[in-house]
């Protein structure tokens, strides 16, 4: 007895050392960082997925599939497949599969990716009912609707693989600098795709990029025994821009036909979408200076212009991103998103062009839509709505306008909608929930939890994290931050800062997710000692068109004032040590980074930027432009905007980091500017990654954020 | 009176205090680098120029020129003539005179050079004889023996102008990969010139250099609005190498005929050498192994091999880097410089390839040449007799052997001869003599001080230089080093160290020049309060080829055991702090600061790399074969001095620098050397100066010596 009791006080003493050697522990940045060798143990993972199948919910764990017929009946699910039953019938094949995905318009055909073909798979029937092995060097694959044919790219040209695997080639350009079948505008206007299958699946619609009019930039891979060129095509600001134009392969016919898209040919040929019937195609059509926008309808047979269905325009730019929607069951009615009323939100067209109704209104944003239940009554979406901080799931009736919220616990959530929309499938996360799946019933909105990720950090004594809202620089607007403090936080110390900045075009850095976004660095940060900031700026996204657009043919000015809000809301913190505050960021935050040292040189001591861009004459013509207009209808902007003249301001400690075959901000932004900087008698650092593009990846992640922290501590930390 | 001496007081109080506050200055960067913009006022420059006009000495100051018929009549000179006499002539040129070089051989024509011509002046008919403006895109001009003629290449093509001015084209290659009259292989085997002139002013010799089978290196020029590629083609170690014949151009027959050299083609044809009647070229042929030389005789009119005068071998490697020296007056003997007992000395031989006799011996080098007195009696040259620090003028008589010294003051001599050999212009510096011109008379070397330099440091209370020895990590050769001490240098006080490296082949930074060699650099620390200390390691120059080539097969391995002996000889000072020790060189300097870092990890806090070599296998095929050989033919030796694979060594902070248009030591090699760093979890440091080549000159040099000390500073002194 008493030797038990003994025991049992070791064991509790125990535990109490563990758990407070625990909350002592200092994660690495291998645990912290993408790419670090432990950074999946201490990601939030949700260990299963869910599908719509139809109207049944599948849900996967590993590679085994499990049905819920019901979804309502929570309890009732049945096991459907594993992916070794397909693995077994590809024969000859030593493909392992990858992921698997169900048809939301239900029945019994899977489709399922190897790591190098795809296939669909009957559950019903067991067989594999088609499998089509990617050819080498192929690349882009698009599955065919029905199913049946495979479209991809190889080189230049665009081809597909029929139904007995044969390979066809639809174009036969010689001229590498002509591109068929690719995303093209650099994907900006929503593209990421070239390829585009008819509803029948009985034509190609794909993209024609003539390049040969852009300057080629010279990348250098460093790696080969003997250094090796690796030209790209990049048309910088002002410069000679690309030419697209949308071809229409008749798969029966073997014809392209091209649509008549006319002239500039600079312009921009954006949100390609076919009308349900497959008889025409819809153009969101936008001009160099991106400040009109015409959709058009063609005739995708004959490549002929129909109709004109609206024009949008604006003063400073216009944005198409989402191609159209039509509504189920009413092939003449199209659902279009626009900022044309200052706040992206959703219209109901119908194909003749008049605008039925405005669906959504008010001071916030549509920011995805999930679709339409099998009626067409009601469309799902996602929107801003209460607060820009979150993402709900709300419907609308097309009919009443009537707009129901169907997710209630906080955070940020997306969704998928069964086919008769029915249910949910609810994705979310907020600061304090690391991921959780639940079904909801769009009736009564009552959920049902289906599956959540477990806390990483859970029983450790890890950096808080705060939000917070200050007022921007024009004294009416809301500016979101975020504070980490760290773990032992005493409001009577003081604290060196790291700000870090992004703040441009598209971004949302602060928002109710799982840490409120707050990423592995600052953390690491915090558990060094400092407060990190982030503040989302005026320029940055979800706000409204007026939000944004203030910064148009002035990138950087007002961000910056936005920046030095911020600035004075953490000089007023009693725990700031304002001598010791430091900023980093990564392209357009690099350029931000740069920007506040040169714009107030007294504020930081310490700037790291990865990746910046130093002067917006370097950088492309369809980001570039829409914000700063071309350099010769704006040089009073440019010069404004320009870094590389202001060099001689830099008076803080500058380490600057590039990827020597960065191809989205070339490495000739930071090689200027320290040329700047060499004759302005400045003396920044600098860092370049070998081999790496515009973002880091893989293992020099966590080299990177090493070498960022290595660089505040020694020039902060010092002084 | 009273007044008058209050004035005069006051006159000297004011002396004084100038000179105390001179003693004090602490000079700047822009005063002590070349680009600096005081730089030119702080060099040691003599204020005259003198050359031989046969038997006349020629004194040039600024743009006149006097002449001493009798140079031993020291107080009889004559005014000759103005630069403007010239330009007066030069009818509808606006081309202002650079500089003008009378005739060794006498009479009274001069060339004189424009920016932007050449020409011939008659100084006693105060005429211009001829002058060639040089065409649009010409380089490599080269006027013909009697000056009528001048040939130059365009592109890569080989042209001359005739005496009338008119364009003739010799070469007619459209590949541009193949060059007519440039200089070849890398400028390596003496080579720095593509065009060689016959005699008589009858044929052009010149190479023609096949570079098609070489591998080309892109290098970007990032200040183009857009950054452009300008690929160089660049051999590198192992791979193929560039193809070298020899052709000649008969002026009257217009025609070319090609010197039949034979193959494999990859060999070297150096030292190209006209005989004295034109009827035959010499050309010294090397193996590509390098370790085979011969010397060989072709017919310049039909290109046939006519004999193969002699031949050399060594087991590591023949290194001729002089073309052959005829006797005057006879035709038949000349003058080989070889290294082959060990030391570099020259021997007369005769044109059938017997060895008359060796006319310098012992355990000093032959340095250079200056000829021979018009009747081939005496032959003149430069040589580390009786000490390595210094040069000392020297004359053989061919045929007794006796050898006669005619230098006496210490120091580097450099000296030109008379046509007659009865007196010499030498120049020379050494520690304490920032520069100065004697004339000597031959006969008694007697000589009289012609003119000097100023010491620009007089009056400043300047770092001193010290010079002395240590033994090699041989235990047996010889090392010299100078240490340069701050100015108020306190044996009892406790100073940091920058060690300044080099010590690759060819190099001798250690000498009797001004200031021991000692640069603006070095000055610039010691001002700092460092101790500057610089060594000549074995594998450096003139100290006979054992000493050299004991790197052979293993580059920086010995060096870095040498630098490691003068590491040991610094920690036995008392004044040197040993844990404030920094290293820095540029080019090969820049491997071994990377070498000794990664070698010798505990000795160094601190390294600054300039255009360093981190693998030889990234160097080209002419210099590194030599003493590596090929990768695939010494595979241990390349693993064995690779810094690339030893990054995981590396425990200092490191700096790494590079020009990033850098044809000699490619950006790859810094490139490769941070990426094994990066894998290996290291952090070194680096920066990049855009649009520069190997060799950073201009205002950017003084950034760059601004950029090295604050790296020494930021890290050595915080420490």
């Amino acid at each position: 007895m008493h030797k038990h009791f003994i025991f049992t006080l070791f064991l509790i003493l125990s535990i109490c050392k563990d758990i407070s050697a625990q909350s002592d522990y200092k994660f690495t940045l291998e645990q912290l960082i993408p790419g670090g060798n432990e950074y999946s143990k201490y990601t939030p993972r949700i260990p299963k997925r869910f599908q719509w199948n139809g109207n049944s919910l599948a849900e996967i764990e590993n590679d085994s599939v499990w049905i819920y017929d019901d979804p309502g009946k929570f309890n009732e699910k049945s096991y459907l497949l594993s992916y070794s039953d397909i693995q077994e019938k590809l024969k000859g094949s030593e493909n392992i599969i990858n992921s698997i995905s169900f048809s939301p318009e239900g029945g019994s055909l899977a489709r399922f990716y190897t790591g190098n073909g795809t296939g669909t798979y009957d559950y019903n029937h067991k067989t594999v009912n088609n499998y089509f092995s990617y050819p080498e060097s192929s690349e882009n694959h698009t599955l065919s609707p029905n199913n049946e044919l495979l479209a991809y790219t190889k080189g230049n040209n665009l081809y597909f693989l029929d139904n007995y695997e044969n390979e066809k080639q639809v174009t036969k350009e010689t001229n590498t600098d002509i591109l068929n079948g690719q995303a093209v505008h650099r994907n900006e206007f929503g593209i990421n795709s070239g390829i585009f299958w008819s509803p029948a699946s009985d034509k190609i619609a794909f993209y024609r990029m003539d390049e040969t009019m852009v300057t080629s930039y010279p990348i250098v891979n460093m790696s080969a025994k003997v250094a090796e060129l690796k030209s790209i095509k990049y048309p910088m600001a002002g410069m000679d821009s690309h030419h697209v134009t949308i071809g229409v392969y008749d798969i029966r016919k073997q014809e392209i036909v091209y649509l008549k898209t006319g002239v500039p040919d600079d312009h921009y040929l954006t949100n390609v979408s076919w009308s349900p019937d497959g008889e025409y195609i819809y153009v969101a059509e936008l001009n160099r200076a991106q400040n009109q926008m015409k959709l058009n309808r063609y005739n995708a047979t004959t490549g002929d212009l129909v109709k004109m269905i609206f024009e949008e325009s604006h003063p400073k730019y216009v944005e198409p991103q989402t191609p159209l929607l039509f509504v189920t069951n009413k092939t003449d009615q199209f659902i279009w998103q626009s900022k044309r009323d200052g706040f992206n939100h959703l219209y109901l067209y119908n194909t003749s062009g008049n605008l039925i109704k405005q669906l959504t209104a008010g001071e916030w944003e549509v920011t995805d839509v999930i679709g339409f239940d099998d009626k067409g009554t009601n469309l799902y979406f996602i929107s801003t709505n209460p607060t820009p901080l979150e993402r709900h799931i709300y419907s609308v009736n097309l009919k009443s306008g009537k707009i129901t919220q169907h997710s209630s616990m906080p955070g940020i959530h997306s969704a998928s909608l069964s086919l008769s929309g029915k249910y949910l499938i609810d994705r979310f996360s907020s600061h304090d929930n690391p991921g959780k799946v639940s079904l909801i019933n769009t009736r009564n909105q009552k959920s049902e939890l289906l599956a959540y990720a477990d806390n990483p950090f859970e029983g450790y004594n890890i950096p808080n994290v705060e939000v917070g809202k200050i007022k921007a620089a024009d004294e009416t607007s809301d500016l979101y931050y975020r504070l980490i403090k760290p773990a032992d936080f005493d409001e009577n110390k003081k604290y060196p800062v790291a700000v870090y900045v992004y703040g441009g075009p598209h971004s949302q850095m602060v928002s109710n997710r799982w840490r409120y976004g707050s990423g592995g660095w600052e953390m690491y940060m915090a558990q060094k000692g400092y407060l990190v900031f982030v503040l989302d700026n005026r320029g940055t996204a979800f706000r409204g068109f007026e939000f944004e657009n203030i910064t148009h043919r002035q990138l950087g000015i007002e961000e910056s004032k936005d920046q030095m809000k911020g600035v004075e809301f953490l000089k007023s913190l009693p725990y700031v040590d304002t001598d010791k505050m430091g900023i980093h960021g990564w392209s357009y935050g690099g350029f931000m980074t740069i920007n506040m040292l040169l714009r107030y040189p007294d504020v930081f001591k310490v700037g790291v930027a990865g990746g910046p861009v130093t002067d917006w004459k370097y950088y492309e013509v369809m980001y570039g432009e829409r914000y700063m207009d071309q350099p010769q209808e704006n040089p009073e902007g440019y010069e404004n905007t320009s870094l590389i003249n202001k060099a001689d301001n830099l008076q803080s400690d500058l380490l600057i980091i590039h990827g020597d075959e960065d191809p989205i901000v070339v490495m000739q932004h930071s090689s200027q500017f320290i040329k700047a900087c060499i004759k302005a008698g400045k003396h920044p650092d600098m860092f370049v990654y070998p081999g790496h593009e515009h973002n880091m990846t893989g293992p020099d992640r966590v080299h990177l954020h090493e070498h960022i922290t290595r660089y505040f501590d020694k020039n902060l930390l010092s002084l």
